[in-house]
C-alpha cells in the first residue's frame, strides 16, 4: 500500500533503541502507510513490559524530522514514550500504534515481559489500533529485509477496518529466507514457561551475583494452533491479544469456593 | 488457621520496600498458614509490571531469620525476585507465591502496570498458587488491621485445593473500617483507563520534563460485576488473572481478515 494513506498518523516505537536495524525497517515500512511520530529510547531497554517510570522524571527530545517522519528520544519505557507522545507530543489521537520490529520473538508467555508489546498494549489501552511486529532472532547480523513483505501483508488486512476495542496484535515472524516462509498463520498464545534461568558468578571481591537467562519450555509443543509451532514450522504467526486479564472460565467455580461465607456477598 | 500448615512454604513478596506496612502485614498473616520466605527491594520500586532485569547483574542476600522465616533483599524487580528465590535460593518450588499487601488498589487495568500482581503471575507462570492482595490507598497512615481479616477468608477459602493451572488471584481491600466492609465479591476486571497523565515542569536549566501522574477513568460505572464496582461499594474484590492473553472472542474474525490470502495458511 503506497497510496491513499490520506492524514493517517501513526506512533511508532520499541525497546532495541533509535538505531536498531528492526525499528528502522518498521519505519521505511510504516512511512508508505502514513505520517510517522518514533519515540524510542536512545539505548535499548529490552524486558521491561509493562513498567512505568514513577520516581525519575521524563524526557523527550526530537532528533530528526522529515516531510515523512518526526523522531524523539525518550528517557523513559516503552509504555512512557506512548503515554508521553498521547498525552503531550501528539495534537490528535494516532491512528496506529505500531511497536517492533523487536530483535527476538514475543510468542507464548513472552508477552507478559515485552516492551514491544506494552507499547501495542498501551496503544491499545487509549483505544488505539495498535499491533507489534518481532523476528525470532537475536543475531545481531539478523536479516530484516523479509520482515517488510509480511508486515505490509499485515497492515493490509487490518488497516481498513477497526481492530475491536481491547484487542491488540502479537505478530511473530520467523528469521528465514523468503522462500521457506509458508504464510501466516492466527493462532493463540502457547502454554509454556522458562526455566534454568539464572548464570551464578562470583565478583572480584568474592560476592555471588547471577544473570538473568533462560530457555523457553512449550509445555505443548504437539499443538499446532499456537504461536509457537507457527513460528518452529516457519509461519508468521498472528495472535490477537486482550487487555482483559479476566480467567472468565474459572469465575463460576471461584464463586462457589467463596459461597456460604458470613462475609461473603457471593 | 492457626494449625496443620504442615511443612507449607509460602514465598511473599511485594514491590513497597522491605519495611513497608502492608508488606509486613502480609507476613504476620502468612506465617500463620507456612514457613515463609520473604524477598523484596529495601526501597520501593512501584510499576515494574512484569520488568526483568537484563542489563545488570541481580544480587539477592539474607538480612532476616527466624524459625517462622527468612527475609532477603534483592535488587531486582518483584518479577525477578521471584524467579530467583525459586531457581537459586529455595530447595523446593513454594507452596503458594503470595504479594503485597500492596500500598494503592490493582484494580481494573492497573493489573497490568502492577509490580505485585507481576509477582503473583510469575509464580503462577511456575506452576505455583498465587495471588496478590492490594489495600485501596496510598496513604502512608493507611490501617492494614482490617485486610488481615480478609487475607485469612480469601487464603482459608482457596489454600485447601489448587487454582486452576494458568490462573493466580487479584484481591483488592477498600480501606474502610471493618464495620463499613459488606463482604468478599468474586468479579471481574474492569474496563478503563488512565487519563490526563502528566504533569509538565521547567527544570532550573529551563528544560522541560514531565512527572508520570494520572487519574482513571473507569468506562462502566454502572456495571455491578467489576472489580471497581466492588471496591467503590465497599467490598474486597477477587478476580481470577490468566496467564492466557490470546483474545479467542476475535480468533475466528482474524481469521476472516486474512482468508484468501496467497501467503496465509488460513
Amino acid at each position: 500500500m503506497t497510496s491513499d494513506t490520506g492524514d493517517r498518523l501513526i506512533l511508532l516505537t520499541n525497546d532495541d533503541g533509535l538505531y536498531a536495524t528492526g525499528l528502522r525497517t518498521l519505519l521505511e515500512v510504516m512511512e508508505e502507510y502514513g505520517k510517522v511520530v518514533l519515540v524510542s529510547t536512545v539505548e535499548s531497554m529490552s524486558g521491561m513490559s509493562q513498567a512505568l517510570t514513577v520516581k525519575t522524571p521524563l524526557r523527550i527530545r526530537l532528533v530528526d524530522e522529515t516531510d515523512r517522519h518526526r523522531i524523539y528520544a525518550c528517557n523513559g519505557t516503552p509504555a512512557d514514550g506512548v503515554k508521553l507522545a498521547v498525552n503531550q507530543l501528539l495534537d490528535r489521537q494516532p491512528d496506529w500504534v505500531v511497536s517492533g520490529v523487536n530483535h527476538g520473538a514475543n510468542a507464548s508467555v513472552s508477552v507478559l515481559y515485552s516492551g514491544t508489546m506494552a507499547a501495542a498494549i498501551e496503544g491499545c489501552l487509549y483505544g488505539i489500533n495498535s499491533v507489534g511486529f518481532s523476528l525470532n532472532s537475536f543475531s545481531r547480523s539478523a536479516d530484516f529485509t523479509v520482515c517488510k513483505k509480511y508486515i505490509r501483508i499485515v497492515m493490509d488486512r487490518v488497516i481498513s477496518e477497526p481492530l475491536p476495542a481491547g484487542v491488540c496484535l502479537n505478530v511473530n515472524m520467523p528469521a528465514v529466507a523468503e522462500s521457506e516462509i509458508r504464510g501466516i498463520m492466527v493462532c493463540r498464545q502457547a502454554k509454556g514457561n522458562w526455566k534454568e534461568e539464572f548464570e551464578k558468578r562470583k565478583d572480584p571481591m568474592g560476592k555471588t551475583y547471577y544473570w538473568l537467562t533462560g530457555l523457553f519450555n512449550n509445555h505443548e509443543p504437539e499443538a499446532t494452533d499456537t504461536d509457537e509451532w507457527a513460528l518452529a514450522n516457519n509461519f508468521v504467526s498472528v495472535v490477537p491479544v486482550t487487555i482483559d486479564m479476566t480467567a472468565y472460565g474459572y469465575i463460576d467455580k471461584l464463586k462457589e469456593r467463596f459461597a456460604n461465607d458470613p462475609n461473603g456477598k457471593i
